[in-house]
This record gives C-alpha cells, structure tokens and sequence, in this order.
C-alpha cells in the first residue's frame, strides 16, 4: 500500500511517497520545493498537488492508487474537516487544504494534522515510541514544541490548539517568552534559550576576568549557538559545563511536569538540542526520575532521542488515521 | 437502568444508587460508611458490598438488577484490569477491587477508576463539563487534584498514574512540596498553600506594625484556613487582599499552563476553594484569557465552577465506560 506525506513548511514542502505499515512505514521516495510562504494559498497548495503526481508517477502510481495523502501543516489545523483555522507564517485563515488539495490531486482518503502534532504520531508509530499508546514528542529547536500521542490518537483538544507544551510556565515571572508570558519552558529549553544562556554566561565571565573556551569559539564561529557551550565542555571548559548544566535542570523540570501530567510511555526528544544524544540524557534523566510523582512506585517513562529526524512529518503525515 | 458508584476514601465509603443516562444522571439514594483504613482489604470489601446489596434492596434490586457499579479509588487504579496498583492511605498494593467485590456482589459489570478522575468524569457527564468531549477537573483542596477527560475517554496515561497536575512546578526552586519537590503548583495553589500565604501575611503584619482583620479572625476562629482570607477581603482588609490577588495569579498561572497544553472545552473547578465561585472566577478568568497561547485566535476554554459538588466521585463512578 502506498501513502503519500507532506510536510509543509515556512520554508520548503516536503513530500514523502511511504510504504510499509506501522512500525515497518518507510520513505520510498522524497522531493522538495520551495514553499514561498508570501504566495497565495491556492499556488502553495498546486506545488503540493505537482510534486505529489510526480513522486507518485516516478513509481508508475496516479492519485487513485495512493490509499491515502496526509498533510502535516503549521498553525491550528482540524484534523475532523481538514480545515486549516490559522498559521502564524502561512497564508491559511479557515482554509479547507485537504479539500483544495483533492480537486488537484485526487486521493481518495486525505488527513491533515497540526506539523508537532504529526511529527510526534510518525515516531509513535515507527520511530522512537514505537508501540506504545501513549507517548509525547518534545522538539528542542528554535521554540519548544510539544505533540501528545493520547490512547493511540493525537491529541490536540477541543480547538485543534493543544499541545502548546512550551508555553507551560515553569519559572513564574521568569525569562521573557515570544508568546507573551513570562518563565515559559521554551524560554529556558529551547536551542534559542541556550545560546542565550551561553551569551550570558560569556558576558559573565568576561566581566569577572575568567578565561572560557566560549569566549573563542564564538569569536571564530562569528555566533553563539546551541552547540557553543556543550562543544567547549567536551573541550573541558568549566563554565561551559556550567551553562549546560543549568539547561538541563531545567530542561528536566519542564520534562518531569510532563511525566507527572501524563505518565506516557515514551517521551522522546527532537530538534537540534537532541542530537547531543547520550550526552543530553546521561544527566538528564536521573534528575526525571528522582522528582516524578510516585517514583519507585509506578513503572517509569522512558526518556529517548528521537529517531526519525526530519522525516518524522512525512511519515506521521502519511500514517495519520 | 440502575448504576451503583462508590467513592471510596480514606475516612469513609461513600455508595450512591444511580439512575439516569448522560446529562441525567442523578443519584437517588445515598449511603455513606466510615472506611477503618487501618483494617485488611478484604474487610473494607466486605463494607462496601453490604452497603450496596443495602441500598438495591431497599429500592427492591439485587446485584443482578445493577447494570455496573463503579468505585472510585485513591491511588493509581488500572481500568483496563480492576486492580489497584498502590494506594498511599488504604491497604492496598496490587489489590484485584474489582473481582473481590464482585464475590461479594455479583453485579455483572464491576469498573474502577482513580478517584480524582472519576470526579472529573463525573463533571464530564453530568456537570459543569456536560456535553464536551475535552474537560479537566482540578480540586483545590489539601492538595491539587487533577483529572483529565481527552476525546470522551478518562486519561490515565501507560501505568494508570497519570494526572498529577498539582505536581507541575511553576516556580523553579520554589516552595517546598509535600511530594519532594519545589514549586509545584500544588504548593501555591491548594487550600493549604492558601492558608500558609495567610499564615505569612499575618506574621508580615505584626512584624510590621500593620492592622489586619486576618489577625483578629485566626484568633477568633483559632486557626488560619483558606476562608480566613476571603473572608477579611469581604469586610474590606487591604492585606486579605493581597493575599488573595497573589494565590488568584498563582492559580491562573498554572491553570493557563492547563489551557495551553490541553486546549480543554471546559476547565471546572472543586474543592473548598472553589465554593467562592464568582468570588474567584472573576478576577480569575481575564488573567487566563490575557495569557494563554493563541488567545483571540482559537476558542477558548470555558472556566467553571464544578457543579457535583462530593457527588461527582459517586456519579463518576458509576457512570465509568
């Protein structure tokens, strides 16, 4: 059976012919074009259709023959009428996608899920949470972004907005968040939170005389990133260690809401942050499990990387049901 | 169609004989017994199976007249096999409630639920949350109790744990929890945290030379509870005030967490605090409404005052699906 994911982005549009059920779901073929996010939605949405014939043709397969397309967008997408309400970057107001995209492309079954959203169902299904019921994706990119896999379905509440798992405040009246609140936990978990963390912890060190690595390595990159402080501990930089280890309190405390919120099987995590890998989950971890509600006495999340990188939305696009 | 549901907690059992469907459901005939949690399992079974052959008899039923009878649990209850796994107050630790109930009463359909979620189900159906498929109940009592209604259905999460809203920290490093941690919600939020916030006010005061009415009222009513501040604010005391306009956006902080993660259809609110109703949601709800993500964009959450009052354990129970 052939299934067709997009990922539409502010960026490209990304599109994935897949094969193979549950775990075993695989990107045959993937092609990409530019979104040009200032265009009229009716062009995005023809570009979506045109890569999609192509891919499938490329396979000797037209829109009849694919069982089903599904679209992971930004913004508040319904996943019940395929509408999507709102994107922040995109030109969708109560635009019907799915339905816009079934007069060019006409699929017999198209879906729609929130881009998160269909990011964390592609590693429920056939990456890192593989096999549980109840898992949630954390993304550590740009922001913090949450998907929640809620008794083998995407949950995402009665608006099609949940799920806003960065904007859980975990320091009240803390650091200053682009939503408007203050002491979110993307602005103390996002890549973007720690390259602000390291700029501060380099002013510091400048201002009180301490030699750091990061003080070099930022001049020689020309930027501060979210690489900066855990590539100058590896280099045994004392101040360095510092600023990762505070990320990752942090990080653990907004993690360990999320265990005590939903006790999911699986938490894994994604974006740029995670491919530190063992490296971000060696300290992380024990500092979950030391703090969760009933510790000891309840069987424990696990806490992975997540597996699927960028294909994730292509593969939990293709899959949605 | 009977339904029995049984609220069983740590002081007493609780047996309502229900009638009704959805919206309807109503209890006709209460009872009530005291637990004796210090007694073995199998004795605290016997009570309750006496109690409800009791209240059928006396509408002239028998077990087999009972459609399902419902108990809602402390502790960590697993719905799918009628075993409570562990419950911190009563003897049980992977006790089979269900099976050993039914020995006693042989009613055909026999279901258990955690018993903050079962409140929150009981709002679902025949409270302040009827008619919507997403709702979470929190109870503002000792503690702060959570329950989670996703897509029509109690969420309990992989091990049946799930929920623990009040375990949330929203103050990194702040005030100490009873569950080990610091700056959980719980610890700002409770009726407890409340009347701790009063406790503080009132040594700030006379520390300070200050007048307030909190002072002559704990000494009247010999003792500091959450009431002590409401009630001063009534009569007109700035300092009651104060206190209470910091728990109210203490409670809005971690209540627009709720509303950012779940994007629930209604959010009600029990327990003793709550019987402030207006006096609370007023000030209360514009708080969540400025906050939240997406506000203007997507529907909002309704805030309410829980309806069920202690009935909703009983009518949650006995409503289980």
């Amino acid at each position: 059976m052939y299934r067709i994911g997009i990922d539409l982005g502010g960026t490209n549009i990304a599109v994935g012919l897949v094969t193979g059920e549950g775990a075993e779901a695989r990107i045959i073929r993937k092609r990409s074009v530019p979104t040009r996010a200032d265009r009229p939605a009716a062009e995005i949405v023809a570009d979506m259709a045109a890569v999609c014939r192509e891919i499938a043709a490329e396979e000797g397969l037209g829109a009849e023959d694919i069982a089903m397309t599904g679209i992971a967008t930004p913004g508040i997408a319904n996943h019940d009428t395929g509408v999507v309400e709102y994107a922040n970057n995109l030109p969708f107001r109560k635009f019907p996608i799915a339905a816009e995209l079934g007069k060019l492309f006409p699929c017999r079954d198209i879906r729609i899920e929130n881009d998160a959203n269909a990011a964390a169902w592609g590693e429920a299904v056939a990456g890192a949470a593989a096999g549980s019921e109840n898992s949630v994706m954390i993304t550590l990119g740009t922001g913090v972004g949450g998907g929640i896999i809620a008794d083998g379905k995407v949950y995402s509440g009665f608006n099609s907005a949940g799920g806003e798992l960065g904007h859980m405040v975990i320091v009240a009246g803390g650091r200053p968040c682009s939503c408007g609140r203050r002491g979110c936990w993307e602005a103390y978990s996002s890549a973007t939170a720690l390259a602000a963390m390291t700029k501060e912890k380099i002013a510091e060190c400048r201002a009180s005389g301490r030699a750091t690595l990061m003080e070099e390595r930022a001049a020689a990159d020309g930027r501060v990133t979210a690489r900066t402080a855990y590539d100058c501990m590896r280099a045994g930089d004392a101040a360095a260690a510092e600023v990762v280890d505070e990320y990752v309190r942090y990080l653990a405390c907004g993690l360990t809401n999320i265990v005590n919120i939903f006790q999911p099987e699986v938490i894994s995590l994604g974006g740029g942050v995670a491919n530190e890998k063992d490296t971000l989950l060696k300290p992380l971890v024990p500092l979950i499990y030391k703090e969760q509600y009933g510790g000891g006495v309840v069987k424990s999340t696990e806490i992975r990387a997540a597996r699927l990188g960028n294909d994730a939305g292509i593969i939990g696009a293709a899959m949605l049901r």
